[in-house]
């Protein structure tokens, strides 16, 4: 038997005028190999997860996404129905920062930043931030530590904090009014742990123990009927959804990555899906895919995909 | 003067049901940093430099684009007006392959290469390729040389054996069929170099020599009235190109480039196009754009909003 | 004037014969650009810090280090008198992980996970580790984690689990010898984290605050009469110290930075230094440099370099 | 059998004080895993290759070797017995230039472009070159010529070409005076090139024809009994020896790569050295090693550990 026959033909990405960022994902999963047929790969798990009513979804990001423009879509995936959210204590500063009515700024990578710092902006690649969100961040923590203060975990405290946000578009703000579980496993190391500390060295105390939200999400897993991880970027939200699918019935049954990070360093956050099979983390038979891509494009490409298949309201909100 | 009037706000990425392409692409302009940011600056320079009817586009593609199922897109920009067009070898021996009705194959990047060589299947990556197509390169060459070989460049000979192409959506034979100049500087080194070495080695005789196409791609950029630039990979496509803007009257005065490779190697292949203007091969003034992204996603992303403004036919087809 | 008058030439790297690892970084320095340039560049700054008695060295680190076989060559930069360390949990957990007497073992990256999980082995990349591991930590943990629980901070408790490891080599062990300040932000995310879950979830308590560690590392760089920060890879580590450094006198005076992420994508991870002028965390006449290289290979260059350099004992151990 | 019988372990790699180079490799051997164990192995297969008298070794670069510093360790390569030579032309322009008596020089790569162009700077990242350099070319080539156009094949036309350059250390002169056969494919490409041109344009003619030199580098292929290659980054150089290899009689027995190009695009230039097993140009039972680094740190880093191992005079030189 000749090997056309073994094997599906790569058929060549085919442009129509005004087709739809679905069609152009179609387009891709014909073609079916190298990146963009990654991409199409994606948007099937993604429909698969979110249609499965059952399915646990944990959504890990990472990275510079709401500087990068990204927090609309981030917000998708939550309001589609992602499960539990694991992040980073940047992403909930931007996210608040401009809750409070700051917004992000196109700059350029080539300025010279000294030039910056005397205007008092900060950079974060090309995206700038007035340096004077931190006086608004800080009424904003005096005005409400004492409340956030008495909570239990982190996750409480984070919720809490979402519900004294009036921006409606707000991350934080999404979580607290739908429950959904939010983790912050390195909040100390961000604008919002600073604005923490400005508080404890006023006096004032926050006990929160520092392990007692590993209960809350390694339950999560343990209940769950069948679990989907879905990573943008590495670092602590990955590593720690990963850890916990240890804990679910088999592992996770539905996978995406997306990150530039290369496997070949050993870390984490560059790890291929497939080298959590060897640690329980995914299911053998699990249905996952690594998107090798910068997220500002690949995340956006997805869940434009993934609205359209799924439609509105989506089968899970 | 607060800053917040100094610069303009990144507008979060608004994802609506059933958008086109050009839909999303107009939404990462609104973002407009990052790599989203620079889609939509590559979509927008891309149409100024097709709306312009004086401008000589010369287009640079080097990679597996074939393998990856991009032929259709690669055709587009040919067909939508495209001036000039340097490739590799490989590109144009897999032209010729599917010309001849072969196809690519899906597979997989993970696959004993043993296995795949026992039974005459080459790999690229996760793309496959019958070994039995060169059998039919060689009967091509074989019924074709003596006429080939009469040419007095590389580029006559490649419109040459774009004439004898049956297959309308052949690069080789767009290229023939509306004189395209097609310049492959490094054609020895390919597949169609190994067919003509082939015939050599019975006896044959390929005069054309190595340096007169030279003459041609560096007329017409002397002769241009305004240079545009697009690079798909690097390479020797981008930087014969890149030494032919040192002689436009003005260096380029567009430019996109669609690479991962990085700048700091040094090497021609990951320079930057601001890189350029210490050369001359940018004009001072020059409109571009670096898109730090995989070409399989990049490519049609850019290519399927280009297509949506520019409308059916182009200004310039 | 010519510009070979303005620029120093690039001399050409000259190997001889049983050179020493310092020698061939003075070539590099002598060629002075691109990559083998900045790993020259590092050493430098890496000897004027360690030279500099009241330079208060931060040095974070983050990726599969210990199962890479850099354990003893991060443990060099403690001994020669690195002033804080900031790590992650699977650094600290892969550490507890030898000093109980269990190595990591050479594996290959194209292994199929499943066999490795059927045998009770867990992959990073090519490095392998046996997943009896968690016994043994189980036991450690139930052993003394009365002790730990007592603790009220994570520094502190970190340091008296250190105390109770036998192995000199041990990163823990060493910074409780020394007493160099050891934060860890998010030890929940990893193999130690679960293990203090475990003990959670017998009923046990370790309410140590998620926030006061927050209080010793920033007031340490307050006092600081001058910084410098060393970073192996991105994540937590970096961000953390990087964050810590607004609260130095002057941001940090020396950086070096090892790692492959880019900066394309705004994340803190792939900033590059020279960002950090703009958030006051880089000193305006800083001496920093971004070293884009694999940290098995960088940081063992450098640190080897470097200790020819200063000898031993090192000037400031 | 517990894990720990079937696998080595990693040993953590230990620095000592003035270790050489190759002490240092020895290290990287010992731990053995990730980037540093492929620098590792990569030295011990060259030590194979190069005291292996009737190995035939293909030695292709290409990247910004000479602006980079790099010049003298690939003379070295040279000098210890390297068989074949196959380069850009960018690298023998950059090479001619320095024999002319000009030099690189150190940069920037956060220069303004528009200020190096009028100063007559060319740069290349952070190596800058003046352009006066072209005019030495010139003369060069308007000297030599005629002599040059009656060469029958580029191979001949760049050894008589090296014969006349009196600079010692020149790559070009090292293989004219060793008889090392030299091929450039896409030598039109190049500022060598363009003087060819600019004597072409005087009506000048050098018909040395464009696929002749396939004739000689496949014979040698044909007539080795046993070949090796050694990759410094992709394009044209290693996709020329690699299609060679098909001609060998069992392809490259030994293979080392040093690229930080990735492999999901498809493309040669980032191909793992295992695909080429699909292909027959790498044997089943080859050596080869994928050194994912900057050529600039990995190549003198191999090449000092390699002559330290091999001595002076080496085993082929």
């Amino acid at each position: 038997m000749s090997s056309k026959h073994l094997y599906p033909p790569v058929e060549h990405v085919h442009l129509t005028n005004k087709m739809s960022v679905n069609d152009l994902v179609q387009q891709f999963k014909a073609a079916g190999v190298m990146c963009s047929g990654r991409v199409a790969r994606a948007v099937d798990i993604g429909e698969t997860m979110f249609n499965h009513r059952e399915c646990t979804i944990f959504l890990g990001v990472a990275g510079a996404m709401i500087p990068g423009g990204m927090k609309h879509v981030i917000a998708d995936l939550l309001t589609m129905g992602a499960s539990v959210f694991v992040t980073t204590g940047a992403m909930l500063t931007h996210d608040l920062v401009e809750a409070l009515g700051h917004k992000h700024m196109k700059g350029s990578p080539y300025i010279d930043d000294k030039l910056l710092h005397k205007n008092n902006i900060v950079r974060m690649y090309d995206s700038y931030m007035s340096s004077a969100v931190y006086e608004d961040l800080e009424d904003f923590f005096a005005l409400h530590f004492d409340e956030l203060a008495t909570k239990s975990t982190v996750k409480e405290m984070l919720w809490c904090l979402g519900s004294k946000v009036l921006a409606e578009d707000s991350l934080l703000r999404i979580c607290a009014d739908r429950k959904i579980p939010l983790f912050c496993p390195a909040l100390a190391d961000s604008g919002l742990g600073l604005m923490i500390w400005g508080q404890l060295a006023k006096g004032k105390k926050m006990p929160i123990p520092a392990f007692d939200d590993l209960k809350e999400i390694l339950q999560i897993a343990w209940n769950a009927k069948q679990c989907g991880v879905w990573y943008v970027g590495g670092g602590v939200p990955k590593n720690f959804i990963q850890q916990t699918m240890q804990f679910a019935p088999k592992g996770a049954s539905f996978g995406i990555q997306i990150t530039t990070d290369r496997p070949e360093s050993g870390g984490s956050s560059g790890a291929e899906l497939r080298e959590g099979i060897s640690w329980g983390k995914m299911d053998y038979s699990a249905h996952y895919v690594d998107v090798p891509l910068d997220a500002t494009v690949a995340l956006p490409l997805i869940v434009a995909a993934l609205k359209e298949r799924l439609g509105s309201p989506s089968p899970r909100s």
